[in-house]
This record gives C-alpha cells, structure tokens and sequence, in this order.
C-alpha cells in the first residue's frame, strides 16, 4: 500500500493505493498557514489508515529530490522542507515533488501517456501546470521545469497570481473563465446566462455546467479559453515537437469543449503546419486525481528502486 | 578531416575541420532555387578540397537522421532529401541536421556549453533558432523541437517570415532591429542616425555599429531588441530551468548591448525571481561559425561512433 497526497490551493486530496487501484479518497482544505501543511498531510494520511510510503504533489517550485518547496502563487510558504517534515511526522519514506510531475508520473504509469517515450502534461485548472517527459523519464531540469503557466502570453495584460502580468494562466485557466462569464453578467444582468450563473461567487465549473445546458454565451467563453489555451499548447509543441500531449487539471479534464477549440488553433498556428502532423493532444486518463495518485505510485517505486527510478 | 556546411537564408559556409580546428573557410551565395542547394553544398566541398565525412546544417525544419529539409521561412525548399542528394553527389558518409543543433553541438563540445548535462542555445540573427541539450544529448522530439522563435510574442503583432504574426523572431532579430531603425530614420530624416546609417537597405549590423560609435538612438534600439529578447528567453527559462543558456547566431554574438539587457529583463520576469537563481546566460564560445563547425565535429562524430552519439 502507498498513499499519494494532491496539496493544491484549496484542497490537500488523500488516496490510497493498492498497486494502482485507489481504495480510499479524503479530502481537506487547504491551510492557509504554510507551517501548518505537513500537520494536514499528516492529517489526511492518518484518515487512510497509514501505509508503507507516502508521496506529495504540491502546486509550486519544489526542489526534487529534496523535497524543499521554494514557492509558488497557489499556496501558502516558502523554502519549507516538506519532505524531512513529513518523514518526521510519519515516521515512512516521504518523496515530495511538484503536483504536474506526479500527475504525469500516473499519466506515464497507467494513463493517457503510456507507451509514449516524450510526453508533455498540461493541467489546466486554478492555473497551468506542466511537466516534462523525455525518453520515458521525468525531466525536471535544475528542479523547476515546466512553469510555462507563467510564459508571458499577452504583454502588459491581465495581473496574475505569480505577480506579474499577461502570464498564459491568466487568459486560459478556471479563474480567468469565471472572471470573463462575471464581467458578462454584470454587463448583462437580464440575459439568460445571469440566471444560469445565480450562485455568487461564479466560478469557472459553473459556466462550463452551463455551456453544457446549452446557453450560448458560456460556450462562447469556453470557446475563447479553449482557443488561448490551443494558441499557448502551439507554443509548447514548436518548442518540444513531442509525441503526445495530455492534458489535465479540473478544466482541462472536462474534455472536448476545452479540447476541441484547442487542437484547432493548434493545428493552425503550429509552426510549418502544412509541412507536419500536429501530435495527439488528448485528455488526461486518470483525471483531476491523477496528481495524488501519481505521488502514491512515485513514493512506492522510489522505496522499490530507488530516487533514479522517477 | 571533415567539412562542415551552415545553409542559412543568404550563405552557404563550409569550414574544413583537422580535428576541433578551423582549417580554411569558404562563403557562397544561397541559391534561391531548393534544385541548387546540394550542388551548391557540392561547390563549396570542392573548394575545401574534400574530406572523409561531411556535415550540413541547415535553417528550418530537418528531419533527422533522415536529413530531409521538410521546410522553412528563410531557406527555398520543402521535402527535399540533402542527405541522400549529398552522399550520391560526394561519395562521402554525410550528416544533415538543422543549423542550430549544429551550432549546439560545436557549444557543447567545444564552446560555451562544456561541461554543462542541460543547455539551451539561442541564436539570434535573421531569426531566432533553437536546440536543447538534455542529460549531454541534442533532445529533438520527434525531429522539430526547438522552434521557440516561433512562439506567439505579440498577439496581432508584426507579419513574420513563416507566414503566422507576432512570433518572437518580429520583435527579436536583425530584421526587427533595422526595421525599428528604418521606420526611426524615415520620421527623423535630419536627425544623428540617419548620418550614421546613410548606405540603404539599413541593416542590423549597421544599427549595431552605430550604437557601438556611441549614437543614443541606435543604443536604445538595441536595448529594445535585447530586452524583447530577454523575455523570450525568460519563457525558456521557466519552461526548462536550465543549467545555462548560450546566445549565438550574428546578433546574439556581438555580445554585452544585446545580453547585458536580455538578462536584467529575465532576472526580474522570470517565475518566482525571488526565491531562484537565473542560470547564465553566456555568449556562444564558437560565435556565428558554431553551425558550420559543429556540422563538421557531428559528421566525424557521426562516422567514428555512430549516429546515436550525436
């Protein structure tokens, strides 16, 4: 058995794993207290009942294998050594990694990336996440690879959670689309997406539930996230030309309506497009989970063979 | 002995290598006619007086080992099949990758890049080129990566040579530089600049050279390019967190007016600035010559180990 833990900027998510199979799911809020982090991993690995290693994602700039969190825009803490707490709380082998290199650790292992040797994961959610897959291993450069989240997309555009402007995540992510469907309905107050989207704050899971129901204008904004998300996903694939790309993340999960407009704008925009195919962009297999079930299946290779394993 | 071969927009250039040392060097005109190219490779072959195993790197899309030219804005030609044409034409073993992996590999053998596992190398010039060094090993995805030139800079911005707007390379490049220059000189006919750059078409180098003999207009031109520059490479930096990164290519070799603030704009924009380091960025050891030089080195490398060694 092996526990995975997903510390994102709301929640901390709890699995745990037999072999790959997820036998148990606990989810608690996020501290907003960075010394209180290890305590809520702590917490949510005593409500599994324990297990033989344990792994963390966590949304930010880790230092791997260390397992230092440096920082990141999501949550709380800098420079927090994460890892040597929680062997010490738990009393287990502990590996700390950042959120998209466990999300695409399970994506490789048992998910949409299987099979493939060069693999990029885009998650799509609260923000952009990223990891690197190349020849069959996570590439993390000198820790903090694929923080391509925060590209610059539009010069002196929207302000983002990193602190600077026009970042990629501020036009295409959860907060960017309820941010867009709020300055709709305040524009709009008797239009039929107002009634839709009663429930204040709106958030991004809301207008895509009512792009599904069919109202116009919230496809129209899915579309438009889909688009800038496709336009940056172009960038990514001229840069690596890789063999798959799978998305993931809460948004970037909900499948066509994101992907769709994406793989258009791609297909368009790639550099040399009539002279190349444009590599598969598919959804994540195991879903918004997959970042705390990847750190389970990493914790346990690592005790079985070791940090070059992953 | 072995010969080395850089196909850019305007020249071809062939160097002739007695191990790492430039033996002699011959420059011809690129032919504007994709039919002409190898023989033009031929002539210049000829000239060096030939040797046992030749490299050509050339600008735009390679796939590679094939040593097809699928396509590229500033070369004529699509799918045209170098590597075979040149073997036929020279009897020798031949090598035909793009000219910035070549100019990578002259920087990590003998340039700038020794000693480092993970490189990017930048070259700017007519554009911007790109290639990645992973683990001490040229990473070329499925053949193409590296094509960062080509991300979206500037949404609707200027017209690029590859048919798309706004890429890095409109803003970034010798061309964007005398651009800039040219639109200054035609609003201020009877200003500093226009004395200093009286020869038409105005180039890049031009503008350089003025900055260089202390003209304040052109410094800031420069200046503009070199910290348009330095955001793009922030996005490099971001997405591969490398050890280092080298610039080279005609304009990027010229040195501190393009780096100095390439790396103060990187320093403050890169994600999480304050709690990382910015790797160096460092002028190419190899100058404007590492793609000719470096074609070279790989075609000897190619024919003693074998071509996974490159």
């Amino acid at each position: 058995m092996s526990i995975g833990v997903d510390i994102g900027g709301s929640k901390v998510l709890g699995v745990l794993l037999d072999g790959t199979t997820v036998i148990r799911r606990v989810k608690l809020a996020t501290p907003s207290e960075p010394a209180h982090l290890a305590k809520s991993v702590q917490d949510v690995v005593a409500e599994l009942g324990g297990a033989a290693s344990v792994g963390a994602g966590i949304a930010g700039l880790v230092r791997f294998p260390e397992g230092v969190f440096a920082w990141g825009p999501h949550v709380a803490g800098t420079r927090l050594p994460l890892r040597d707490q929680l062997e010490e709380l738990l009393g287990v082998p502990v590996i700390v990694d950042s959120d998209a290199n466990t999300a695409a650790y399970a994506e490789m292992v048992i998910g949409n990336g299987r099979g493939y040797s060069n693999m990029l994961l885009v998650t799509l959610g609260t923000g952009i996440g990223g990891a690197i897959v190349i020849d069959g291993k996570l590439y993390r450069g000198d820790s903090f690879a694929g923080e391509w989240g925060h590209m610059l997309y539009q010069p002196n555009g929207r302000q983002c959670a990193c602190g600077k402007q026009g970042c990629w995540e501020t036009v295409a992510s959860g907060p960017a689309l309820a941010a867009m469907a709020t300055a709709f309905v305040e524009a709009n107050p008797s239009g039929s997406l107002t009634h839709l989207l009663s429930e204040a704050p709106i958030t991004g899971k809301a207008v895509t539930q009512a792009a599904d129901a069919g109202d116009e204008v919230a496809r129209g904004l899915v579309t438009q996230v889909g688009t800038d998300f496709g336009r940056g996903l172009c960038n990514l694939i001229a840069i690596f030309d890789p063999e798959v790309v799978v998305v993931g993340g809460g948004l970037g999960s909900i499948g066509e309506s994101i992907l769709g407009p994406a793989r258009r704008v791609a297909a368009d925009a790639l550099h040399g497009a009539a002279h190349r195919m444009l590599p598969p962009i598919l959804v994540a297999g195991m879903g918004p989970d997959a970042g705390a079930i990847g750190a389970g299946l990493m914790a346990r290779a690592v005790v079985e063979d070791g940090i070059e394993s992953v």
